[in-house]
């Protein structure tokens, strides 16, 4: 697949996928959303990538969605389904929002994601960056959930993931007014880790990438993108003690672990031998994929 | 049902729903319950409500329950339901505790609720704010969990609102040592957003209010609240792209969204149809109540 | 059961765990698992236990698993269960987490639980305080969640507790990179709530746990500290009003309430009667445990 809406690069390990309308602040479509699933299917089969960076080409990180044929940006596919009866029908694929087709993918990804917000991030430029790890913002930033100034509702799963990054007061503070906000409000609002100058923004991500790639081992990372966000569902740490117990029990007769001992013993870096794409333990994965209805 | 122990007023759009019981810095009663509860039904009845202030009358917000008669205020109901066998029947509808009423039909509010703590907030004068999605608190502000000083335990479904809000280890230390605290010390551990003084309490809360009542779309915004509280207890975002995608699908095609598009093109405010007695959308509510039992 | 690698003591209401491997910096083994588990059971049966503190012995709190024997201190018990067509049975109790059995136990405890850390927390040694209620750290503190370093994942049941403690995002940058980081670093990520000097630790927990023991009734202590670590699991505020509404209905009718509240009045200190032996409520526990399977 080539990509038209976004571009993709891997180099020492690390992917970047760049959001690329620069004309348009980099305003989201279905093509986009195509492409982003797509490059994040790249990421996971690839085992050089050992972590992913999220950003926008020019001055901006994402507008929106695409408004220039007007209301219709807001529905995912062009064939609005219809029951017989000439009621909606929610329960066709194509009527899921495309917002949330990128975030569940994200969601399942197993290299962890930086988010580099490095201009404007509006709707769905906003929300498609909560099930990314950690979120880094330029300066430069400016973030809106601005949903409810449209006469729509916040989307791309952000009522599982917003209220538990920023808490329910502020995630309703900002969906209520759909007012647009600086980086330093974000930060101290608790959705973005570091506003930093535009041209450290780029870097700082990179060193984060890299001091995961150069000490860890890949299936564990992948192990524990997965723990611990899932550990945010469960409703009883019974439920994580059954996954660790798996865990512990599959890594503790790795040969992941013995290099791991091993070079701590000999305060030397450790070279993990296991793989994503061949490697993951056999329990894995240890949750069923709900399906859509 | 005109009110005794609280006072109700609209004006501009916001309802304020005031404590007045001052002579006994707004004890909570059984007739208080009833009151908040009528109250919060006009409110979401109400398409010219766009919001709600809570506060108290006088120089406290809510001093707990009102112990004048003993302990029994901590009983909801006069009738204790006892069974044949002289063991306390928990299922009877008078056994329930009637802070979680109010706060329960809080939880099911329509639009946005600010907590304006005037003063003591004590017991369930405490507990019945959590609910609500902004808390500001005036420099007089005094705020205590006191139940273990009581020999009670906490209320008003507490346990499901406190450790989401301030985090595990914050609820625990105010619940453990009962101790009442100050408005600064309620900021810093997450449960107020602001401290004000006393004459900037009211004004902060109307400024939210307003912000709202001027930019959104009613609809919008009380598909917000109940997508954000309720998406607390998902434990997957599969269930919030569900409930999202309903949403977008629906207002995607609503006059709200039209008169959202135009008026951001046109760059000027805009004026929504759409309102919260007739059009929610057919897929609300989302989901079912659950019975006490 | 007397006890070699902790150690246990008891005064003025106050038990003391103390980790006692001084020479391994208290690296966790099965031994110290055991004894853990015991002592947590001597702390829920003793009514003169009002609160717990968690401590090392030494320059170190607990260094992790005992690596001395290589990879299979991360396999809980020595015969590693392999089903007949010679794969591994996760089923068996053999092949818990030992951790995960350490913080179920701490999970279900019924009074309060302070951390000091007094020194390095790595691996189990950090997630071992993950169910305590506050953790506070000395200044030589040191805290590593160092799994992905060594190969192996997070366990003891931390993808429940740790993003619920310190966020998604927070959790997962310290368990990606497996840094070992300050006390001051573990202050502003929301892992512990004070740093204080090494000797002001363990005055500071004693002083927290005072003005429990002194204040506060311990029926409602243990009540509390389940309803709140167990409102985290809820998936909405009814199952909360559920459990509150037998608390409110059963407390209120108790010897500790009336006592609870003629001392309020009488302006005097309470001397609460009931006992977490004798006393809990009949409703109590209000939850099934879940199997391990």
């Amino acid at each position: 697949m080539s990509y038209n809406s976004i571009r993709y690069a891997v180099a020492d390990g690390i992917a970047t996928i760049t959001l690329h309308r620069p004309d348009k602040l980099n305003a989201f479509t279905v093509e986009m959303m195509n492409e982003m699933i797509d490059a994040f299917d790249k990421v996971d089969a690839d085992d050089t990538v050992r972590a992913v960076i999220v950003t926008g080409e020019g001055r901006g990180f994402c507008a929106g969605a695409d408004l220039s044929d007007g209301p219709s940006a807001f529905i995912a596919a062009e064939d609005t389904p219809v029951r017989p009866d000439g009621s909606l029908d929610y329960s066709r694929q194509s009527a899921r929002d495309g917002g949330g087709l990128v975030t569940l993918r994200i969601f399942r990804c197993l290299k962890p994601v930086i988010a580099c917000i490095n201009g404007p991030a509006v709707g769905i430029g906003a929300t498609m960056t909560l099930p990314m790890d950690i979120r880094l913002a330029s300066e430069d930033a400016r973030i809106g959930f601005v949903f409810a100034r449209r006469g729509i509702v916040p989307e791309a799963a952000s009522s599982f993931f917003l209220p538990r990054i920023v808490g329910i007061s502020q995630a309703l503070q900002w969906c209520y007014s759909g007012r647009v906000f600086s980086a330093r409000e974000a930060k101290e609002g608790g959705l973005v880790s570091q506003v930093l100058p535009p041209d450290e923004l780029l870097p700082a991500a990179i060193a984060i990438a890299r001091e995961i790639a150069d000490n860890t081992a890949p299936v564990s990372v992948a192990l524990i993108r997965q723990m611990m966000w899932r550990g945010f569902g469960m409703t009883d740490p019974m439920d994580a003690h059954k996954v660790d117990s798996r865990g512990i029990l599959s890594r503790g007769q790795s040969a992941d672990v013995a290099e791991g001992v091993a070079s701590f013993f000999e305060k030397r870096p450790a070279v993990f031998p296991d793989r994503v794409s061949t490697d993951m333990p056999d329990y894995f994965p240890w949750w069923e994929e709900p399906a859509y209805s």
